[in-house]
């Protein structure tokens, strides 16, 4: 075996280890484990940093903690930037390399170790690099399928987001502007101009009710309660847009799913009746639940019935309704 | 009638009693309200009893029935620990029984009465063993059908469960972060860390917004007001799951009770116009309203006169079409 | 004419006016309007005499409306159970008036006048008084049709809310307990009991968020944001509930209107491409919107074509099939 | 070229830039762009402009973009007036211009302006000038198809709407006057009448929970706890109602494209497998995702497929069923 070949089977493995979704080794496994566990780790350090006299007592061991993350991070984007090339040997490597550093994936993770490296250079506040190495977090999303989908949904139904954010703004400028004519000369700290009273419109508009700045005036409590009327239910549309979008996305799946397992159990040519084991197991693999497995089973044998009635019309020799011979 | 004989009948009934929801006597009705209304008191009496002068001025009674609680709770555990054997005869004893302590309803009867037992050996402070016994309340989910419905759709929308709860756990964790970076300086004592700013965000991410610790810099009223504007929504996301996921249960229980009804009536080989009264009963009994009947009832009567034609169509002799002879 | 005739024309007229939904002339929409007027100025009056000194200033007009406003509600309540016979002449009065009188309408009819005679024999606190006259307010519900439809579908959905509430009541009371073992020595004027603290877990998981009460404790803090992330959705379910089974009725009256639509349009033999005008108006008169008039206009025409189409099929001599003669 | 013509051809241009959706020219792009602009900075001049000293120091700046604002505004309105004739040149000008002027649209560009001019003869309060001005805001609705689309749906369930809102009122005045009878003695500053109850009342039951004003008795808190547990769930209601009512909308509007797509398809005579490229275009052009594209793509084969198998069953000279000639 030449080094080329050696180069190409390492590049390979790392493919299957960090892109491939579908290769699933235990040494895979574990490694995406290791992956989400170094996460956790680190925004849980992160968090726990911020509380002043922990970190001064240990901050050795963050400063270490950090370093060894930043170097695992960078090896992760320089391994999935080079082997993201096996995906599909007949495109440019140039192409599919810039390809990817631009996928929403390949962003998150460079967002994730960048500010790092950023600050050798330019010396950033404590407090906002801690928010961007919170970031990290966002790399699970690679990890959890429910939360693809949730994400799907939202890209789906942006149109909807829009629409009512675009709403809300408006709903929100308007409730500022009329609060505003309303209180601020009751209350000229808090109502003194158009944007300071846009803070009590957000806290409003969306249920929230801190109750720091609220109006006092009977004209501005008159205001207050058309707006909450009329309005509050508006910040809660998202969630039934999202909803009514999951649902919708999950049924698809189902769907999907379900032809699935019908195609391996016919394309498999079980029994339906005798085979109960093998379906059932086929079932588990696809992913569906018992009851389904059971309801798809129970179609399919009903299907089989049907067919074979038919088939016993077509063996008739005479035509029922006039009597001609059918076959010779 | 031997001594083995009245042991196995008394087990039947405990099973019967304690188990069957198909064995339904006066008895046995009286047996559950006594156990519902068992529970209530007991919830009562601790809700009662935390209030100190209260407990202080009548502990005897309250602790006598405490004892009697945990005796009766014990008794009730014990009983359907020995009976649930009678559901399957030919599997071993052991196997029923051990497979009944992991079910959630022998868990939550087991947290009624072991945290009493528990207190003998270790002693508890009192507000905690109370918690502990409030969590007797959940013994009510047995006799509530409508609840086991909700719970059944929580478990099977658990998947997205999950994903937004994830979602949300990000959301807090970036907007403590943010809000941190932001705030620490002019609120120290409130956001003097991340975890701390984490109180914050839930408060606001899930729209309770009591107004204990609000943001008071303008940078970070602008920051609260984006994470409102966008991730309030998110909160009530799980009801909306819950809403669509329940109307869909709802309709599958619904289905299935018509399609009991339908194949009772063509069992029973009733009159579809003119024995109006019993298919009413037999509706009731399925527990159907009375339009759905109707409904039902209408359609059925329609499916009988397509048939009628049909069978008429099947009596032809000769085919209507080519005029040769159809049968011999 | 007899006096007897007399009395059923006029009891007749009563019936029509106060009862007949169907009756729709002049004079019952202005005594229909009379009424809600009637109301609406009542409750208005019951808002503005809370206010201390205006009570005080015209406590003569207000007392003399209120006064009349009695005797008017107790007129009305009379009329409608005398006339209320008219509905079904064979069965014996006092069935359908004691029918009448256990109707929901009518006990809202009754709550409106009671209060008042009540307060001649025990003198109620003027407070009290008060809420009992907003409950007139509840008179307005029969005019509203959009209202009846709500109220049909939570009278529908009463087992999904039951469980919601009943799930509610049980996280109150564990929330409750829970925050009471943390904070109930840190904080013990306000978490100094469970139904006290009850207080502030009703508080939160309503997402309504006061403020008033809060956790101060780390552990009381943690579990606050643990409750406020798994619990508070729940509150918003009624409302995925309501909306979904509203979106449901809905539908279920559109296709009804529809239907009868279709149904006149075919009853009165209209031609659908000519006759557009008539067609219209009578869409309108359903309370069909223009597009769907539009819509089954267009779906009739098709379905016209069709069925000529097998007209023309119907007239061919010979079988296409076979050849043989068809009809003579 | 006549001036007539000359006239003709401006008033065409000017309706083709301002009311012809379908008109579509890189000209008539940016004057749109700039119209939208011109609003965004209109508001934000609002916005800043109501912070006094920033005001202060710029007024002869913020006062001439005022000017300028006044008068784009007033000739867009005036050449839409003027130009709304072409969209229908047969009905006379003037009642086409009528009815643009009480159109949605054409009421929302006179409230742009309007209150400028007003303020020439009246002087008003230059804060209640400032929400007047933020009206502005209302002409990017036209811009916008998602909003219009949200606003549609508005219209069509404003039944539903009308329904909770009145629903709500209700409750309001309920539970205001219930909390007034428990507390007005208590608190007799927050709670002195129904009226100042009821700013408490909206606070809780659109769950916003502001905190300035909470009950303090047990029987307030208790009455309270009912009203939210009850009551708290309608505020989301309309979200609901809304989500559904968007879901259905944009159905619809799918549904549409996928038909107006699929006629393209056909009516082009494209070939289904190769045109591959063609057809993905004209996919894009109408509005659809790359997957709605192949799936309708893969239906159409089907579909064809599907009727050349019918195509052959036509050109048999012989029933396959009696054997007999189909055809001469």
């Amino acid at each position: 075996m030449t080094a080329l070949d050696y180069y190409r089977r390492t590049r390979r493995f790392c493919y299957d280890v960090l892109h491939n979704t579908d290769y699933d080794t235990p040494a895979s496994r574990y490694f995406n484990y290791l992956l989400i566990i170094m996460i956790i780790a680190n925004v849980s350090a992160v968090l726990v940093e911020s509380v002043d006299h922990v970190y001064q007592a240990h901050a050795f061991y963050f400063d270490r903690f950090e370093h060894i993350s930043i170097a695992v991070f960078t090896i992760e984007y320089l391994l999935r930037l080079w082997s993201v090339v096996e995906e599909d040997l007949e495109t440019p490597a140039w192409k599919q390399r810039s390809h990817w550093l631009l996928s929403g994936a390949a962003i998150v993770d460079f967002v994730a170790i960048f500010p790092a490296y950023l600050n050798f250079f330019v010396h950033m506040d404590l407090s906002y690099l801690r928010i961007l190495r919170l970031l990290r977090l966002l790399k699970l999303t690679r990890y959890f399928v429910s939360l693809q989908i949730l994400l799907n949904v939202i890209e789906r139904e942006k149109g909807s987001f829009q629409a009512v954010i675009f709403i809300l703004i408006i709903m929100i400028v308007l409730a500022a502007g009329g609060v505003y004519a309303f209180e601020h000369e009751a209350q000229p700290d808090v109502f003194g101009s158009i944007p300071q009273a846009m803070w009590w419109a957000v806290v409003t508009l969306t249920t929230v009710g801190y109750g720091d700045v609220t109006p006092v005036t009977n004209a501005g409590k008159i205001l207050g309660s058309v707006i909450m009327v009329l309005g509050v239910g508006l910040a809660a549309l998202p969630a039934g847009i999202l909803a009514t979008g999951l649902a919708n996305e999950l049924n698809v799946r189902k769907e999907r799913l379900e032809q699935e397992f019908r195609e391996l159990i016919i394309g498999k040519d079980l029994d339906l009746v005798n085979d109960e084991k093998e379906i059932q197991q086929i079932g588990r693999i696809v992913g569906l639940r018992k009851e389904q497995i059971h309801e798809i089973q129970m179609q399919l044998i009903r299907e089989q019935i049907l067919e074979e009635k038919e088939q016993e019309l077509k063996h008739y020799k005479y035509c029922p309704h006039c009597g001609e011979k059918l076959h010779d």
